[in-house]
């Protein structure tokens, strides 16, 4: 059994499989890890070496929907953009939008709790959740909110599994809430040639007391990305950042809401500025907007997602912090991001085929996470910690902190059997395994 | 020292001084309860007798305002109501808005995730929390979450917190979000002759995927309460219900809305419906309404409060169900809800010097929340479960899901020294006691 191999993989097709599959792994003290689609960007469903992987991609099924009460229960190995293919032509969707919605599973999004463009408006997945079955390391099957009522009694289970990067529970069955469609949606472009115009115009956008249901930038060398990508829109090469934004709601609303982001942009000089003009145009933008870190392989041969957050307002002083580390590492680092709420997503662009380039990205990219950190900020916005950053919770979380929360571990996971390592720096196990296996997620 | 007397109320002013007594207290093995203001319906701040009494209400300073990113920082013994009235001169409120927020202190808000008519669009505390300062019962302080940047990594030890009722620690400082005024707020009241088509109006609205910032509700009994009370309106006193909706948001949609909701109002009979004329209007029809609770006590010596939650298309026939209870009890039951989020609360009216009445209130109350649990509902949408509902725990949760919910308390709170027998029926200590010193809300 080679380093970083898993034991097995197993395809289980209900709880009932799960439970049983965990009980006998218990018995045998052999460690294990769910996995949904595998498109996690912090390491949390890669095995150290030795552990059985559970795979939830075959129960895939939608089981219930009732559009009346606004909820659909779903498995876990349910692809997030089917759901909202499914109920679009009832005019209903999910709101969680991951740019990977295409491949990820809902199951993953709650061990995640997934963020997207729209969720400066929707809340991440802890917001759309309403209930869900686990299967505890106990083997035991538990409901959490059985019937999708929230708020219930009792301390927020459901908070606390959603978001645990699959490390309390294995989720078998999911109640989330869909929305009804908005009467309108409309979208902006808006090229600048500064990028510090650019973020004082967010910020003058959420100060008008205007809610986006999403506000995305997009620098120049993330740019040249998904223009040589699948989706070109011919943004002009020489601009120094996009911003992407979108309002919907009631149609009389609409379009006052974008004059009045038109003048803010026009305010902070502005390159130019558009309305798409179509579904098809807005459909496009999207595109290629989400195409962004899959783009990055078009122009590198290599790269490396970070993922950090800051208050919005220091928007300015972390980008210009970020191209000096950029400078220093003589890398390029590409931003893409939810300016809205602040969380970015520096990709540092490098070679590693080039000696020392691999270590050299990995330092710029914890400098740039000391940046956020540093702004008042935290060390991750939604692709979670896993094995990349659990050394890394010790800059935001006390002793006392860390303790609260391995005790929790323990309460849900007492043998550790459970995707051991990751998310807390497990003494003698994550900290030091992690040097030697952690790999920069590769261009594809 | 008598029976449901405290050993002693210690008015705090820091922290420090918080963690000094808990560590006392912990030496001393004597069990404590934080009270805030005391609003509490669920007799989460009762003693069963001799707890020390650690009181907030000292603490009760705004420390901190920044309006450019959306927070504030409060004391717990800082009320409700206060923060609104701060900020509401420059643009800004705070959202969850209990009907005794002139009175409840934001700690106390978060104890019990408590909400509010407006909580329909804006949800309920637990969304509007960004950070805690918590005296642990181990009497070390710690920060969650402490620039108030969201969705840190980690276990969601805010929202374990928050809705812990008191459990888990002490909250000494809080982060909130605070939101900027909406451009524009429209509020229509509308008379009903029959109660169903009362709900069914509710259920149209929403199904037309208008979120309106508040839709509650109120019954004729209730109605003649609070006509009798400090707010009159100068409702027809032979109506079945009324409906008060509001809409907020941009300028150029309310109307739009407000003529939808109109014409749902009107294709189910309604009697009246109107449109608040001016802004003094819409603040009688709040207070008139938000006197609810406290107004049948000018029409019964004595009353109940229940608290339960349903599906919202469940509205109807649980309703009916709670008019049989009424008369199978012989007793008037009031009903003001927030119809939106199907958050009922039974107001069970009764003379306690009448030998047997007060036992077959709290019978009447009681099934009310069965109907709800068999609605595929729930026992408690916003009050807590605090002791009144303890037992009760055990109808929707099993015993592998208490056992969690046990464990996680012990994590926190391993000698049971913080609100013992609160939340959790503990084994030989609150189900004992609770029949004996159960008080059933007396009207004020
Ligand atoms: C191109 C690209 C773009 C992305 N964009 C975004 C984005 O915009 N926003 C965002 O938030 N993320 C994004 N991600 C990250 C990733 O897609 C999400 O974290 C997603 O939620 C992972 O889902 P998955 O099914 O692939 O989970 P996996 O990668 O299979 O697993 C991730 C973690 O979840 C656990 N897990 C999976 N299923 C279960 C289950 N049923 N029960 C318990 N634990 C489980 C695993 O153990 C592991 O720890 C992106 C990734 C890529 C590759
Ligand atoms: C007329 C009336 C109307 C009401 N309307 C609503 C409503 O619309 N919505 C709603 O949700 N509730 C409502 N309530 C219930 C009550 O006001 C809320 O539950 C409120 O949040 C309690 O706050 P408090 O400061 O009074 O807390 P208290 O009653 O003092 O305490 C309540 C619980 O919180 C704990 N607690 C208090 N402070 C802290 C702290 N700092 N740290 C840890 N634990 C603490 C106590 O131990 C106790 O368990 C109403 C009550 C009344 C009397």
């Amino acid at each position: 059994m080679s380093k970083g191999m898993p034991r097995a993989v197993v395809f289980v097709k209900n709880a009932e499989q799960v439970s049983d599959i965990v009980k006998r792994l218990n018995k045998e003290k052999v460690p294990y890890i769910a996995r949904g689609a595998g498109t996690g960007l912090s390491g949390g469903a890669t095995p150290f070496g030795g552990e059985v992987i559970i795979s939830l991609v075959r129960m895939k099924k939608m089981l219930h929907i009732d559009l009346e009460n606004r909820k659909a229960v779903v498995e876990p190995g349910y692809v997030n953009l089917k759901l909202t293919q499914s109920i679009s032509d009832k005019g209903y969707y999910y709101a969680p939008d991951p740019s990977s919605q295409y491949a990820c599973t809902i199951g993953g999004n709650v061990a995640e709790n997934a963020g997207g463009a729209h969720c400066l408006k929707y809340g991440v997945t802890t917001n759309h959740i309403l209930g869900l079955e686990v299967v505890l390391p106990s083997g035991e099957i538990i409901e959490i909110s059985k019937d999708g009522i929230p708020d219930q009694p009792g301390y927020d289970l459901l908070g606390i599994l959603t978001g645990s990067e699959g490390t309390l529970g294995i989720v078998t069955k999911i109640i989330v809430k869909v929305l009804k469609n908005p009467q309108a949606k409309k979208t902006v472009l808006a090229y600048y040639d500064d990028i510090q115009d650019a973020s004082q115009a967010v910020s003058e956008i959420i100060s008008a007391g205007i809610i986006p249901a999403a506000l995305e930038m997009m620098d120049a060398i993330a740019i040249e990305g998904v223009e040589s990508a699948a989706y070109p829109v011919g943004h002009p090469r020489d601009i120094a950042a996009f911003l992407l934004i979108e309002v919907d709601g009631i149609e009389a609303g609409i379009d006052d809401q974008i004059n009045e982001i038109l003048t803010v942009c026009k305010n902070n000089h502005v390159r130019e500025v558009k309305v798409a003009k179509d579904e098809a145009e807005r459909a496009l933008w999207w595109a290629n907007r989400k195409m962004g870190f899959g783009a990055m392989g078009a122009i590198s041969p290599d790269y490396l997602v970070q993922d950090g957050v800051i208050p919005r307002t220091r928007l300015p002083e972390v980008l210009a912090n970020i191209a000096a580390i950029s400078a220093k590492y003589e890398l390029r680092i590409a931003n893409i991001f939810h300016a809205g709420d602040g969380n970015l997503h520096p990709l540092i662009l490098f070679d590693a085929t080039i000696p020392g380039e691999s270590e050299r990205a990995s330092k710029a990219g914890s400098e740039c996470l000391k940046a956020c950190a540093d702004a008042g900020g935290s060390i991750t916005g939604e692709h979670g910690v896993g094995i990349e950053k659990s050394a890394e919770m010790r800059f935001i979380f006390s002793e006392q902190e860390m303790a609260a929360q391995t005790d929790i571990r323990a309460v849900f996971n007492p043998e550790d059997l459970l995707n051991p390592g990751k998310l807390f720096p497990t003494p003698g196990r994550c900290v030091e395994i992690r040097d030697k296996d952690l790999v920069p997620v590769k261009g594809t």
